[in-house]
């Protein structure tokens, strides 16, 4: 940190204005990281910060709450702001991927159903899944939603909602791309069939059976499948654990590997739960648009940051249509519902040709209930309390490793979502403990099926989609020591 | 016809033996049609045709209800049955259709968005777009059944129902399966977004991009923008107005293009409304099982026979697994549900991994709407009355045809479906009168959107889904006066 105020680097970077408090809140967290401030320590009083960094006493305040949300620092009455005692170390974070220079043919395997058969089972405890827990979602009020349109507008309800989709759902999300900095008119977006339909009409629509797409190592299985199934090739890009994709590493493959396109998740991407800061953002984006390469965003974690904001999309920084924004409900409200979206700007025209030809368009009641639960106010309200339960179960379940799990365990730290990337000492086949866990009725996501070639296989994924319980407990202590006896 | 009573050439057949009644039905409608019978002529007596023919009273009797309800004869208290007299002669029907003998890259062109918008457009007298009146959909009911579900299990109406779909309502399509002659168990169905994503699955899984696929000409628009966007190449094979494809010319196709796959409408084609009779699908099934050749056989009209029972899929004869059958509930129930279906024989694994790569899975709650429609006994009833709304709706159109169209116009004469395929004099170009009908607010379909190289310039597409009424009388008389200026 330089010794300039934060207000005097504001002042010169004039769209940085509105995250004040989140960079004011950064540079104390940072104290507090590199144990500048010890735990128990008093931090800096709200004044003397103000006057110290030329801003004003609300925003210090704010910078503050957003402190104690995360839980790095607590009030005590009459007294002021404390660094909160810390009881543990979390574990350490694995280090950058090294994936293969490059590019490949994609070939998924068997290893993919038979995860997806275990997730899916209600029988097993599921550590599997990223899926949110069905008893946190508003389904009832969803339910009923849907229920009040079927009567109140019949017909509608039951007439084809042909592609783009309904209009009212994309103002809804047109608005709500606001918190994201998306500039986005209603006519920018077409309803897809979930986050999955997105992404593969976004590749159908940008790249040829042949082409190269760069993604992140690791990257989410549905990803390489899709890419498997288009006849594509992939070029994996080296990712940080919690900034994601190396721009540096992969400015080089895309001076060397002719890549058609990149599919990137950048706000808290599975299975790392990496989220690549704003700024890195804007450089990436400025980037591809220099050679016009694509870029498909996966942005269907987004909205969970631990933070009281979330991070913006790299289509905040989007001016030439480049960057083909792909989201859905399905994290959030409604599996069940398959109701997302992609935002395709100068493929637009493509990508409704393409929904129109696979599948006319998407349900039309699911897209009346999300539209109305969206205007109806209910859905910030919502995203709070989930935000809040994941970064609970998270820190849960990282404290867990911490304690069943065997000396040189790794696990990424997110700041939003709710999956951790665990690195298990090198001699630990994930696959066999894939299997194993199942036996012992826990399922788990085996890291071969996040990469094209089957790497990652001392990697495991945890899902903490599930609240946090005994039995989830009991179910890691188990498999701490199923990794035990591997060793 | 042969002097061989029916039941001999049946027992024979064995398996024709449950459509004996048809069988009679068909004879004695050929002797009206062929002026054996003239109008208001007496029919044979029950007892004497069952004597003549060596068949029960009974399948007398349910022979001279099937054409009772087709309107050729009809009951006088305490004398028999007559002949109608037929008050009026339907149009000639077109002749058979001549393409290219070559399989040729398909180009759909912006007429086909231009005739989707009008047919979506509800200021416009409908007579484009081939859906059901919403007024004739049980939509009240669904809306009630998915409501109910949601009250009564909301975690599952908000679970994933990942590919192959929800079971419960593979256990109802397969069950209706029978009617189709089909036996299928609930596991050889896959569930999917509608028709379209059913065709489109099952294309990705038969043929690789460069593939020719045999089609009918004419042939519906979404089928051609499949093959178009995937990379296909079409090769039109010669259709009957009445039976549909001819099978000697596409043998001799089979012989000379090798045609990767088929995709045919046995069932009510659309635009043509032919319909093959059950004998000939066994033919083509035994050619195409011959050659290991592929067949999909779109079957989104079969329910809609104006006769009482509905013909048998081509599904029916298959043995080897080489038939796809794709279907959805989109003409009878549920437009805005999106729920259609794909029994894909050997190419089971295969569609079902493609449904689960493009979208996962289908939207839970609508599928068990659709079930449970289904299994309360609604669904039957509501066909049979879509029959009969249907059957004279086609009538009455075809009727006004006959008054209000030019000398020369020719019209086909469907035996289910809705939709009537129209051959005006050969000057008149249908791209024109669609642009004057739609200055005249009313939606038709130009026929050049029915083939792959924009033919059938002087055809048009009348579809009879919206009920009768003066409004759509009007429309027909302005359209005839229209195609009699542009003569």
């Amino acid at each position: 940190m330089t010794t300039e105020t934060l207000a005097s680097h504001v002042a010169a970077q004039p769209e940085a204005q509105e995250s004040l408090y989140q960079q004011v809140a950064l540079r104390i967290s940072e104290l507090i990281e590199h144990g500048t401030l010890q735990p128990g320590e008093r931090v800096p009083s709200v004044r003397k910060l103000s006057e110290q960094e030329d801003v004003s006493i609300a925003t210090v305040m704010q910078a503050y709450r957003v402190l104690e949300n995360k839980g790095l620092i607590e009030t005590r009455p009459q007294s002021g702001y404390y660094v909160r005692p810390r009881v543990w170390r979390p574990p350490a974070e694995p280090a950058r991927s090294e994936p293969s220079l490059r590019a490949t043919r994609v070939s998924t395997t068997d290893l993919v159903r038979r995860f997806m058969q275990a997730a899916r089972d209600p029988s097993l405890v599921g550590l599997g899944a990223a899926l949110p827990s069905p008893t946190l979602l508003p389904t009832l009020h969803l339910s009923r939603a849907m229920a009040a349109v079927g009567r109140r507008s019949p017909q509608l309800a039951n007439t084809y909602d042909v592609a783009p989709g309904n209009y009212q759902l994309r103002v809804q999300i047109a608005r709500r791309g606001m918190d994201a900095g998306c500039m986005l008119a209603p006519d920018d977006v077409i309803i897809t069939c979930g986050c999955q339909e997105a992404l593969y009409l976004s590749l159908r629509a940008v790249a040829q059976p042949g082409d190269t797409i760069a993604i992140e190592s690791p990257t989410y299985f549905g990803v390489l499948q899709i890419i498997e199934s288009l006849g594509l090739k992939a070029c994996e890009i080296p990712t940080y654990p919690r900034h994601g994709v190396c721009l540096d590493e992969l400015n080089e493959r895309l001076d060397c590997c002719r890549i058609q396109a990149c599919l990137f998740l950048l706000n808290y991407s599975n299975p790392l739960g990496s989220c690549m800061p704003d700024e890195k953002k804007a450089r990436l984006v400025a980037l591809l648009a220099k050679r016009q390469i694509p870029l498909i965003e996966d942005d269907i974690y987004g909205e969970l940051a631990f933070a009281a904001d979330r991070p913006k999309t790299a289509k905040a920084f989007d001016r030439a249509g480049h960057v083909l924004l792909c989201s859905s409900f399905c994290k959030t409200l409604a599996p069940g519902y398959r109701v997302g979206f992609v935002a395709p700007g100068r493929f637009r025209d493509q990508v409704e040709h393409l929904k129109y030809v696979t599948s006319i368009g998407t349900a039309t009641l699911p897209q009346l209930a999300v539209a109305d639960f969206l205007a109806n106010g209910g859905f910030d309200h919502h995203v709070r309390k989930l935000r809040r339960v994941f970064a609970e179960q998270v820190e849960r379940v990282t404290h867990a490793i911490s304690r069943y799990f065997p000396e040189g365990t790794r696990v990424t730290r997110p700041s939003g979502g709710y999956v951790l990337w665990v690195e298990l000492p090198a001699h630990i086949d994930s696959v066999d403990l894939f299997e194993r866990a199942l036996d012992e009725k826990i399922s788990i996501a085996p890291g071969p099926i996040f990469s094209p070639k089957q790497g990652f296989r001392n990697f495991i994924r945890l899902s903490c989609g599930n609240q946090w319980s005994e039995t989830i407990e009991r179910a890691l202590f188990r498999l701490g020591q199923i990794i035990a006896k591997l060793g």
